[in-house]
């Protein structure tokens, strides 16, 4: 595949879109030919997936935690195949808010087992991995205030589950994804994102950029 | 778990879901507290995975293997937790129209490996199996000629992507059910279903009532 998977994780409220839509735009000036999309939902077919996962459905019944798992992995099969897969091969640049590295925090911190992980993986990913993933890292605390925020500023905003998972919940989220940067340090690069956006932005363009240059992609 | 768990599988027409009637009607006479179920869609949630799998969405997209795949897992993990364990728990019969034998020979004759289906049986399904499972047997020509006069009956039906698929396919499917009875033979019972429904009904009873007698259920 010749084109370059950039994928942005962390806790809610770590500003994860902002920057996603910070460097898109800094692409979009350089001309590099790139595509954002996010998980789950990247697809039209993900994204009745993604609102099954995230809205109370009218029965009141809630997922089984194992239908949970095989619904974000079904939603991630679908992007792969629909979006990022056709994406990369066309050599672009690939830019997704959440993938792999969220499952194995959320739903690990749900529970889940590293070996029912490792499978699912294996079977949707099959070999491919991140060129690079840029973890935003943050205090829960500050991170759940900042999507709190937000959420109260959407009118008709259907609250998520997520949202209303407990802090200690997230504490466990957080402890995972920073795992997952020190045991994969070539490939996870994380960007304190407690700062000023402008400065959260510089940070991840530092992580950026060195990956596109040695792609062969002109960003000076 | 105290109940028994009863599974009916076949190809599309096999009359799966008129000898499940059939044997309900025959319980519910004979005073058998039970419950009668299916896959995809045996809860509230399941019905909306259901809906996804089997109608073609707007936007035209359609589902990548290894999505359809985890969309049939996830349904069954929501249907045991929430319907089937606690049915068997409660000491119910669960009589369940298709289950994981369907996923075998369905998305098995697609392409799917039985790494894969093995992995998400050992994780959706844990150590649970059916105590019985009536297969019932038919020629492909016949079923589809029967599934595609009963959808035409329908009004308003709407088409299966199932319905569609060749008699090729669904020869492979009914291959695939025979090999899982010829491998389990002590759990999967063969009933022939080219026969008057009556006679087919007499089939299933002998295949099931043994089964409820030695679990101490008084059905004579």
């Amino acid at each position: 595949m010749r084109g370059v998977l950039v994928t942005f994780e962390g806790i809610e409220g770590s500003g994860k879109s902002t920057q996603l839509l910070r460097l898109s735009e800094r692409l979009r000036r350089l001309g590099v030919s790139h595509i954002v999309t996010k998980e789950p939902g990247g697809t039209a077919l993900g994204a009745e997936i993604r609102r099954l996962l995230l809205t109370r459905h009218a029965s009141g019944e809630a997922w089984a935690p194992e239908a949970e798992l095989l619904l974000f992995y079904a939603d991630r099969a679908q992007h792969l195949k629909a979006v990022i897969r056709p994406a990369l091969e066309a050599g672009q640049v690939v830019l997704v808010d959440r993938f792999e590295d969220s499952t194995r925090a959320y739903q690990g911190a749900s529970g889940v087992g590293e070996d029912a992980l490792n499978h699912l993986r294996d079977l949707v990913l099959q070999r491919l991995r991140p060129h690079l993933t840029v973890l935003l890292d943050l205090e829960p605390e500050q991170g759940l205030s900042r999507a709190g925020s937000r959420n109260e500023a959407l009118p008709g905003f259907q609250e998520t589950r997520f949202d209303e998972a407990a802090l200690d919940f997230h504490r466990r989220v957080r402890q995972r994804f920073l795992q997952i940067a020190k045991d994969e340090p070539q490939r996870v690069s994380v960007v304190p994102a407690k700062e000023d956006p402008a400065l959260v932005e510089a940070g991840v363009w530092r992580a950026v950029s060195p990956l596109l240059r040695s792609s062969g992609i002109e960003v000076d």
